[in-house]
């Protein structure tokens, strides 16, 4: 399924008089960029890309895709990983990008209000001049945008949550051309279903989110930084469970494994043996945060940890938490001119070990190079795959244990992705780990809220061609 | 609308058959009970009471209902305050009491799995025993099934979220009679919709949640309570304010304004003068606990609070905490034999102080009673009047104040309720507080998952005869 190219011809038209020339481009370039993001999946691109910059040109270029049947993509920085942006049946991105203003602060109620365009790093320069910050972090500059739409989360969700508990109200516009609050600025409220939720995670099948209202906090009196290495990823994950039991506020968790150090080691010309390392980082004042490290050096130090290193400094815990950084690129030095694929899976963390040693086994006796990182803290990991592009045998190898490792994080109460989303990467997962009657509701629930079918079609849910 | 007398002949012989005879009533105690909840609200009886014992049956109940077109009202502790138990159109309660038990618990993962009927005391009595506690506490012993209900929240939500963030998953009984689980036990995912967070708080319109997985946390090493008087409402809400803003992270933080500590001294006979009050609870270690008590201690004096006290021993902080705990016993004790209506609101915490001020001046000026305690960490505040029963221009200028103070709340960014729910009571302020558009998405979303129309009808949304 398709639009038709005269179609195209006239929703072009019709756009560019709506919005301006210049924000409506059917360029090959930026329609082969806009297909795309950050991924193994091949691009697919849209038809036509937009560029709005009012929440009302939003709603103009719904309503004319609904009266062309046309389908509707909305588009962030496109860090997605797992497909999110293909145009699998054509139409139109909307780049939200444009739409990147700061429209409200208020430093009492600790709230923010932005638009959907607004970057990760954009927001943080700006909350940084008032003394606070927004904690979710995905690692990639996304959009605030893009972050609701994935239901984002990162490093520091142990501590703060994810996009889920961090975002208290959107503005949207519907697939069926209406604007709606999902909520007020209250920090809590029973007033009616929760449609702030529903919309999180929705990735843009139920509307285009183009302003959020986003809980922020108070940047910590101190920071520190730590790392410390254990004989075994089971040891490392057992300090992680007892910091999390212990009631311990860690505000980040991070685990690289041994071959990712191996990648470490290679990048930084480093000499000593590879090791599972945590990446830790305490927040708090400043006799909190050494009582912290302090537990949490006990903890390893009865696991077998050793070289507990930890810092207050700026300079110092830049340089502890270096590795951390460089793991993608470190990952890609364990074979260098790969591709790397990157997914995730999360499970509860008394689960976590037994999984992470499975996963390494199985991707050892195939052969293939993959390295995992972890926010070990919520029993969420990622593998990375490096694979040589030109080898479809390969490619089909590691398409066989991500499947199996995907299974086996289900078979054990998890689910099969932590952060990334369904996009079309994951599409056969989804009955799997949700049952054939919640995927039904699932859809219903679509159906209710786009009608017309033309939210972000092909994602999340599986086509009837798909495997 | 209500169930024909010969349906509910029919009805109440194929559950007697189905369940027991013994666990289906049509005793008129039961229904009344049943039909109440501790409210304001008139009861409005079912036609039937019945006490599933298992999920299957659970299950046939909703079958019979659908197939006879009664409405199923399910039914917790019966701690309502908002009406959600009112049969108002009939039919079958579905008390959920006898499905209580504790089905699986992870100390490593940090959850537990309940049936619905499990009550908070029951259930913090069980996990005590492993050093862990769950954290949301509504005041009342509600069950978990009615906490998930109203997405119920309490004093320790500033530290600890409410259900919304605390409820991991639930296995529910649809509109539609199919058994299914919302999530994984994950502590994150972004898999499809947020299904979990769809059912918290959808007060038993889109099904009946028989199970629920929840977050635990360790039982800290230490606990401090404290309180403190203020010269004033602001004063008070200030240092609330300055608390969260440092990033102290506090367990709870209760206001008692001066009317209902003036109740405080009639029940307790004291004899100091009646100034607002915080009431404040530290979690953490012993240091941390200490350093908490002396940094919330500095902010309160420069506000102008005084004697402030704190501890650490139980005994002492259950003396401390006292005069929260009687709060409905000492708000009755201002105006002896008259009956408490209960209301709440929530509002952005910089807007908290205003909209107190406002609500008291109100209040006052009406020359009716009314005591004001609030979460005010959250921005969270309920209303306790005092009223006659017997004076129904009494209840009327009450009713009317209520509404001022929701359209207040609603006005400066706030919800009409932040815990206890919309029931029957708030459904004329619904459309208000989200808009036309986004209530008819929420019928539409209740109507495609009951298209019979059998689960709780009348509550939440407006009847065509509400006012």
């Amino acid at each position: 399924m398709a639009v038709a190219p005269t179609t195209i011809e006239v929703l072009a038209e019709e756009l560019a008089r709506a919005l301006a020339p210049d924000r409506v481009s059917r360029s090959a370039a930026l329609r082969e960029q806009h297909g795309g993001g950050e991924t193994y999946i091949p691009s697919v691109p849209p038809d036509i890309v937009v560029f709005p910059t009012t929440i009302d040109e939003v709603v103009t270029v719904i309503g004319l895709a609904r009266e062309l049947g046309a389908p509707v993509i909305p588009h962030g920085a496109g860090t997605s990983v797992e497909g999110h942006v293909a145009a699998i049946h054509g139409g139109i991105s909307v780049d939200m990008g444009r739409m990147n203003r700061i429209l409200g602060f208020d430093l009492e109620a600790l709230d923010v209000s932005v638009e959907a365009g607004v970057t990760r790093m954009q927001l943080a320069d700006h909350l940084g001049e008032y003394g606070v910050f927004f904690p979710v972090d995905p690692g990639a500059d996304a959009t605030v945008g893009g972050m609701v739409a994935t239901g984002a989360s990162g490093t520091t969700t142990v501590r703060y949550g994810s996009m889920r508990e961090n975002v208290l109200s959107l503005r949207v516009v519907t697939a069926q051309g209406h604007v709606i609050t999902t909520a007020s600025r209250a920090r809590k409220s029973s007033a009616g279903y929760d449609l702030t939720r529903l919309f999180v995670g929705s990735e843009g099948t139920l509307g285009i989110v183009a302003e959020a209202t986003l809980r922020v906090y108070g940047i910590p009196e101190s920071i520190a930084a730590a790392t410390c290495s254990f004989p075994s990823v089971d040891a490392a994950v057992q300090a992680a469970i007892n910091t999390v039991q212990l009631g311990i506020p860690i505000a980040r968790v991070e685990l690289l494994d041994e071959v990712q150090m191996e990648g470490i080691r290679r990048l930084c010309e480093l000499k000593q043996e590879p090791l599972p390392t945590l990446f830790l980082e305490f927040h708090g004042s400043e006799a909190s945060v050494a009582e912290q490290a302090r537990e949490v050096e006990g903890i390893a130090r009865e696991l077998g940890g050793s070289d507990f290193t930890w810092s207050v400094q700026q300079e110092e815990r830049t340089k502890l938490w270096e590795a951390r950084h460089l793991a993608w690129e470190a990952a890609k030095a364990l074979r260098p001119g790969c591709a790397g694929m990157s997914t995730d899976v999360c499970v509860p963390i008394s689960e976590l070990a037994e999984c992470l040693r499975d996963v390494r086994e199985d991707i050892d006796a195939s052969g293939l190079v993959a390295a995992i990182v972890g926010h070990v803290g919520d029993g969420n990991f990622h593998v990375v795959f490096l694979l040589d592009p030109d080898d479809p045998a390969e490619i089909r190898r590691a398409q066989h244990l991500h499947e199996r490792m995907i299974r086996r994080a289900i078979a054990v109460g998890g689910t099969c992705t932590g952060e990334h989303g369904i996009g079309v990467g994951k599409t056969k997962f989804l009955e799997l780990e949700h049952g054939a009657e919640s995927v039904a509701l699932m859809r219903a629930l679509r159906d209710t809220f786009d009608p017309d079918g033309i939210m972000n079609p092909g994602k999340i849910f599986p086509e009837p061609t798909d495997g």
